[in-house]
């Protein structure tokens, strides 16, 4: 892609993909979150940083989940948050997504949080709106979810320190994952040793860079001797279009046990972006073991965000 | 129940039922209550006491009025609010309630407001979730409503000064009423000193503690000389269902009436949760009348649930 | 109408038409407008004149957008937003609109911003609650838009300094819309030398004071020599009614195209109160010509509603 996202100066225009950022760039946002983190535990959370501006989640796909981390991330920079369900409203009018967001730039929005089903939405918005604005991708289609891949990246780097060196495995459905492409873009930018696509045959990419990614069928190969699990979530409404066999069958061959979880180091961390199928694609005696770091993804996703919003109002930081 | 809701320091950890409180518990509560109400008479309502904690309304049964008095309370302390609606959001995704209210908890929720269908939720995640937050039951099933019986009970104090004398009639659906419990309970502890259930025998529980509490099954007595008439609200479903004949055949019988309330002392004051239905259990004119403190209930509401949220908060008040 | 809206005093107790206001009135809602729209250039937009205040969005009828501006315009008063969705809320559980917001009153609500599908409504409450709230009307059936009316002559303000010896096009449905009543309204009290109504006969209202306003059947002779072109909103719903026969006619008769704008005065400037129907009512090369101030109009629409806003609270600005 044209590298919309950041501006001739190197600062961070807008968020649309973990695709072309550059190393340095991502250990500064990380270096910005861990200042966060710390504020995150004084008793007063807050800090003034975003007073005075808006951000408007602009979610034309449900999902409380995500958009609560975008929001509790912008009040704590004290922003003004609009949360708009657009499925339900202009977009029933017959206006475009281009008009609707130009009229919330009239009423002077200056981030946007847009998930969308099709890929490639939140950089078709930024390529034909003002450019004082700013694009943050919230996930779109299965193209791509940036602050997902980041946040999951830092999660890495606050349990292991360095990346050079790591064994790494991403687990599930690759194939369909937005989150697994983001995740893959950012490890292998960060100069991740080996990272491992871990599924069945049908849930692999089909144009996968060898140089720099694995294939295993196997799930026992596959977390042999590795230092993280990244799990992906199954979307069980592909189990209802019979594209994978059955809960339990998938379970049985890639679920993630106790038992299984042996291969891996004897160190090694266990994550998941949430929300979790307990007995799907992890066994509850894993989700709640000490070498999951689930929850912990959850505390360093929004101080992520709000090092991205952050970056992106504030030039000079 | 086993007293999660206290601290062994004596501190309120959680609000769950009116039933465990004691006296000094309640009376502490309404005096910071009080200081709410002054203040809620100034020209700016705002007092930074929750600045930078986060308060979770998560109901999964739809009250857009309960919540909104949750969150004026929380918006006047200063909180930030997250108003998330779970009928339509995770639970859809089938993640389990404890996995999302522990998501909340790493994003940094303080306090969870918890309205549920199902009697003792809200007391089943206070015992399955971290130590550090603090559950408020917005109404659980038939089971309780605490806030709702603090602020009734608080009202009686704004008015009749001394609970020991007093003699209150409760009058409608006992039995499936978690109103009705709630107040119950508070007006037990404080040492009221005839509370009278009225309503047809079907709206009557089954396990009335008869030196405690009396039960009437015509209207006329029981309001007689009653100093306090509290009405529930009638359930129309319940009609619909048929359990109850008719409108208007209730109204007959057990609707508020002025004229019945000629029965009741000259100034008794009469009394109602919201919302109300006008000739179903009540008659226009007693609810409009200067008797009627149906409004001044809803403004006591605020103050009551902005001294829970303190005191959740601030060990020292 | 009587002028409940404003006081002996001369000060705005609601807004609920454009109808009975006078000059003096309009010109200092546009001078307190300019300076907010002033305060909008500044890094942090926030003014603190509505701290502490309560200001409650009530909207019987769904719109994401008109909402939105009012959330805005609170927002950066200072004021908290509670945005109430009552079609789906108490209305269902049989509550009468007044007994809502004599509940949001005693829960300190100040200012309601109402939308409701009848005509009338918002003046129905005004008169029915305590004279301590103040009403704003935010479009009510096919009667009034005063805050879209307002913001409209000042848009013209802007452009075109002077009302008088403007001329001034008004093109579409002008019998059903609340829009052009409330543009009439003003711009004629504003002394506009010439407003014409322009659109097919079964468009036109039925009783118009030909003293004050010029119909015209003909989209050319319409538009003829105008200095402002105010476009109205086609609602497509009426189409499917038949009532016009289809929206292609309804653009090759009154759709406003470049060819036919060049029949105004050369320096005319465009106005829509959107979303725009692109194709329907107007040709998107005239949407997004350097004629068009319809995205100018939406960020004088948010510094309209915080003066009036403003006005309602403060009786000394």
């Amino acid at each position: 892609m044209s590298n919309i996202q950041i501006t001739k100066e190197g600062n961070l225009q807008h968020l649309l993909t973990t695709e072309s950022m550059n190393k340095e760039l991502i250990i500064k946002i990380f270096d910005i979150a861990e200042t966060f983190l710390k504020i995150g535990k004084h008793d007063v959370k807050k800090v003034p940083l975003l007073r005075g501006k808006t951000v408007c989640n602009l979610f034309f796909e449900n999902s409380t989940r995500t958009r609560t981390t975008f929001e509790i991330a912008a009040k704590r920079l004290s922003a003004d948050v609009l949360n708009l369900d657009i499925s339900s409203s202009s977009q029933s009018k017959g206006e475009s997504i281009i008009d609707t967001v130009n009229n919330l730039i009239a009423m002077s929005a200056n981030i946007f949080v847009i998930r969308h089903p099709e890929s490639g939405m939140p950089k078709y918005i930024a390529n034909n709106v003002s450019k004082d604005v700013h694009i943050i991708n919230a996930g779109d289609g299965n193209n791509s979810h940036p602050t997902q891949g980041l946040l999951d990246a830092f999660t890495i780097r606050k349990y292991k320190k360095d990346f050079n060196g790591l064994k790494i495995a991403i687990v599930g459905d690759i194939k369909h994952s937005r989150v697994a492409r983001s995740e893959m873009h950012t490890l292998s930018i960060l100069g991740v040793s080996e990272i491992r696509l871990v599924g069945p045959k049908i849930f692999m990419p089909d144009d996968i860079d060898q140089t720099k990614f694995q294939e295993f069928n196997d799930m026992k190969e596959g977390i042999s001797d590795v230092d993280v699990v990244m799990m992906l979530r199954i979307q069980k409404e592909r189990m209802q279009q019979e594209i994978i066999p059955s809960e339990k069958k998938y379970f049985e061959s890639f679920g993630l046990t106790t038992k299984l979880l042996k291969y891996a180091k004897k160190d090694a961390i266990v994550m998941h972006p949430g929300p979790i199928n307990r007995g799907v694609e992890i066994q509850t005696e894993v989700a709640d073991s000490s070498q999951s770091v689930i929850l912990a993804q959850v505390t360093f996703g929004i101080a992520i965000r709000m090092a991205v919003m952050t970056m992106l109002i504030d030039k000079n930081i």
